[in-house]
């Protein structure tokens, strides 16, 4: 018995394509963010992966993401449950903010500890800022727990509880689970399943669009490890280009 | 304190456009119908008529409705719900047949029983047949529940759980709650709330697209019997043409 588990990061959003750094700003897709989306419910379909229940984060770039995807590969009917602790990192006062720009004021060094130090956040951003989520219905639930910056490691701290009372009761009932979420919170949930450094989770990159399939056994280690892209080219491809956002 | 319910029917299917029986049968929306269904949400912003939570069935015509009428208010992030009972009504051994077609081949009287009766189902569709939903994933929960024909009096009968289990204490705890399901289930819910005869029923005409608002009473009587159309106009003129339909 395995058990297996789909990751999904959005496709291309408005503010990937600005470079901007977006985490809980709501852009939405682009359409060649859409056409990714598209794309990947139909590597579903090809690949026979056929999920059994999805999982989103609360921001439409994922929630789309997988809407098309699901129609895309039929599967429109299949339920579907969203948490903010899928979302985005919380890029804190760099959102809204110019990668290029950012790199070029601060220098290069300090642009890289922003983006991915593991367990420095970059400065809070500030409630009356445009790009802040304080005050949204959608997260009134969390009160004065909603993130005014994270780093990766405060990104794992609020996904595995998800990770823990979720999915893994879902994945332990025999359901293939569908993740649509976003680079980062994606990247966590897989240096948790490889046991990836805090080091080493620096130089993972997860491209958008192509699902990454991972059939993990009944203690949850990976059958293989770093999972396998559905479309394997691709993913080579778009693991270069992530790598030079900012450049 | 009076609770807020929005129903939605969704936007033309292509077998609406093709004048066809569809019932169960998954066919998706027309490009005039996923329009109806941004109009929808457009609606909703218009009138501030802003939900809480989302159900919808498992028929993608509904679902992919909720979808863009979600994204064009710009609630992609709601939680929604998904349940057979909000499915349309199973036409038995009429789904993919010609409404015409049947309409000249068994008379006008039989062609308005079969459409409209209150407790006459049409004969039962067979499990071998293309447009039967016996053996599908998404129903595997019904087993031998799953309908092979249905009457509207079915439909309420199925329906009701789902509205006392389910909605009812969405709507008591003061959530706005927006239904996106079919002609039937919403006629047969309709019935429920306005206290409508069985004979009357029959001429009751719901149009595709447009949220019909109920602001219901702490005994759930509504306030404005048979609802507020959030575009009062142009549902006006759509129930007259769908009471033509087979004609």
């Amino acid at each position: 018995m395995t058990y297996n588990l789909i990751l999904l990061r959005h496709g291309e959003s408005e503010w990937n394509q600005k470079n901007l750094f977006t985490g809980w700003v709501d852009v939405t897709l682009t359409d060649k963010g859409r056409a990714e989306g598209k794309r990947a419910g139909e590597l579903l379909r090809e690949k026979d992966l056929i999920p059994d229940v999805v999982y989103t984060s609360r921001l439409k770039r994922a929630i789309l993401t997988a809407n098309i995807a699901l129609e895309a590969a039929d599967l429109s009917w299949l339920d579907v449950h969203r948490s903010w602790r899928l979302n985005e990192r919380h890029y804190g006062a760099l959102q809204g903010k110019n990668k290029k720009e950012i790199r070029d004021e601060f220098g290069e060094e300090q642009f890289m500890t922003w983006r991915r130090s593991f367990d420095t956040p970059p400065p809070a951003l500030a409630d009356s800022s445009e790009f802040s989520q304080a005050g949204e219905a959608r997260y009134a639930n969390l009160g004065e727990a909603l993130p005014r910056t994270e780093c990766l490691a405060d990104v794992i701290d609020r996904l595995l509880p998800y990770w823990y009372d979720t999915l893994v009761p879902e994945l332990t009932v025999g359901k293939t689970v569908l993740v649509a979420a976003h680079g980062n919170s994606l990247r966590a949930l897989v240096k948790h399943l490889d046991g990836i450094s805090d080091a080493d989770i620096t130089g993972l990159n997860i491209p958008t669009g192509i699902p990454l399939h991972y059939e993990l056994t009944e203690d949850f280690t990976p059958v293989t490890p770093g999972g396998t892209y559905l479309d394997a080219e691709a993913a080579a491809a778009a693991i270069g280009q992530v790598a030079n956002q900012g450049r």
